[in-house]
């Protein structure tokens, strides 16, 4: 199955427009992620069902309010509903000391356990790394620590073509050929070669998150060739020299950074609330880049 | 004029049937009070038109999060907006600790002067003192230290009757009247005597927010002939044993304390997410007390 990202805020610093604080989330093989959390995350979710209780990992790119605020509400939601199973939580350095404060004075323990993963700001590290994904920090060029994420998906296994099967075979028959081992009867004799009744396996496909940065053409070589992109778009090019004033970049600039990494799709998002109508902004990216879309709440799209 | 209640939010803990976290904005004499600023509050304040840059004042009863998650959000948003304002913000012991070390990973220095209350827990504490109102912490019985507010107007000046003036007089001749003294021509030959040219002035009246808390009369003597109050009322009184272990009041148990402090009104809120349907709180309190409301959001009430 293919990495499946579904967006639930698109604005920048404040909420406008109908759109929210930044939020997406990830559904890699048969786990959950959430990437940044702004406030009202967990009203978000409410709307466009996702349930809490099914994420397993939270990823927090840098400690604007407007990726995290909402973290602390969620994490008390979850406890609140009796969660129980772990968390694993990655950000910079200084978000295990606020959620542990907020804990504190409200007298919470968790009745689930949090892993917390403070990665070092500007080095390239593997922060989540589980039978069949990996994730790794892009570093970005924000007024604070920023990293964003790399999720990558291990080589996938072969996959049977059940209908060169003459009889049901049980789970661990399967798993041997789909890891190109020949089966075998318990009398020792061949049953099926895994040539013969195996497909190739699928692609293992790439999802790059990049927000927020001033424009880091230095991440390319990391994200080269990956499926699905998204970067922040914060401004349109006329706007560039305040996109770098305040760290951010315009969707020009993101386009030709998808363009430069030979990735196959481009999603924007992070817009600034001057934008009312984003046409301005999409089309000025897929005039450098034409598989670009908005990172739209609600949305969902597929790496 | 009155103190005016709007209610932003009125469910307990989790956001549930189109209610959310506990808010409130209080329009006493010129001055805008938010009580209580749950995740989501500057949501709730755009959706029902309650302009950030008004506020004055913030008070924040306890430090559960439905209480307070959406306080640094809040702040956030009005440096964005380029407040100069002053505001003031009292709360419990902790409150300046948390907001300061989530403003300092952020690295924002906001463009408006914060002057921080801290009150002592269980004692009865001025938090704030105007020319024509004061704010007095009403000591509670919560899991946290938490405690209720008394805004209380200070004693109104007496009011012109304008028809029985012959002519327009200067605004200094005008505050002299009000505050019971003759006022004299610049030849000292008496123009006007306040009795014979004012009215009455108006009754000064009382808004008292109580939550969250266990059932706790103590509280009666303070709050005795207040115009308007707010008690939480999260159970209704079948979950008494609940609403004791979890530090909460049963809308029976506020309305006798409305009853027994022999206030005007009473609203009942923060209502546990168990009754989608109110009518069983509303008529259980009415029984006590008849002149009681329900705080739910968008309602405003005068005191």
């Amino acid at each position: 199955m293919a990495i499946i990202v579904k967006i639930l805020g698109s604005n920048s610093a404040s909420f406008a427009h109908n759109r929210h604080h930044t939020c997406q989330i990830l559904q890699v093989k048969d786990k959950y992620l959430m990437i940044d959390c702004g406030e009202g995350t967990q009203l978000q979710c409410k709307r466009y069902n996702v349930k809490l209780s099914k994420i397993d990992h939270i990823l927090i790119s840098h400690l604007h309010g407007d990726h995290y605020y909402g973290l602390i509400g969620l994490l008390s939601t979850m406890h609140l509903y009796g969660r129980q199973k772990d968390l694993t939580l990655a950000g910079p350095p200084g978000l295990k000391e606020i959620i542990s404060l907020q804990l504190r004075y409200s007298e919470t323990r968790l009745n689930f356990s949090v892993e917390f993963t403070e990665w070092v700001p500007e080095n390239i590290q593997t922060v989540l790394e589980t039978e069949r994904f990996t994730v790794d920090t892009i570093p970005l060029d924000h007024r604070v620590p920023c990293s964003g994420y790399l999720i990558k998906e291990k080589p996938n296994r072969r996959r049977i073509n059940r209908e060169l099967l003459k009889e049901t075979l049980p789970p661990s028959h399967l798993h041997a050929l789909k890891s190109s081992e020949d089966v075998y009867d318990k009398d020792g004799k061949l049953l099926y070669r895994w040539e013969d009744v195996t497909k190739p396996p699928l692609k293992n496909v790439s999802y790059a998150y990049c927000s927020d940065t001033r424009f880091k053409p230095d991440i390319i070589e990391q994200i080269k060739g990956s499926d699905l992109v998204y970067h922040e778009a914060t401004f349109a090019d006329d706007m560039k020299e305040r996109a770098y004033d305040t760290y951010h970049t315009t969707a020009k600039q993101a386009a030709s950074i998808a363009r430069d990494a030979e990735v196959s799709q481009l999603l924007i998002g992070h817009f600034s609330t001057r934008y009312k109508d984003l046409d301005v902004v999409l089309e000025e990216a897929r005039a450098v880049f034409p598989h670009t879309s908005l990172a739209i709440e609600g949305n969902t799209f597929n790496a």
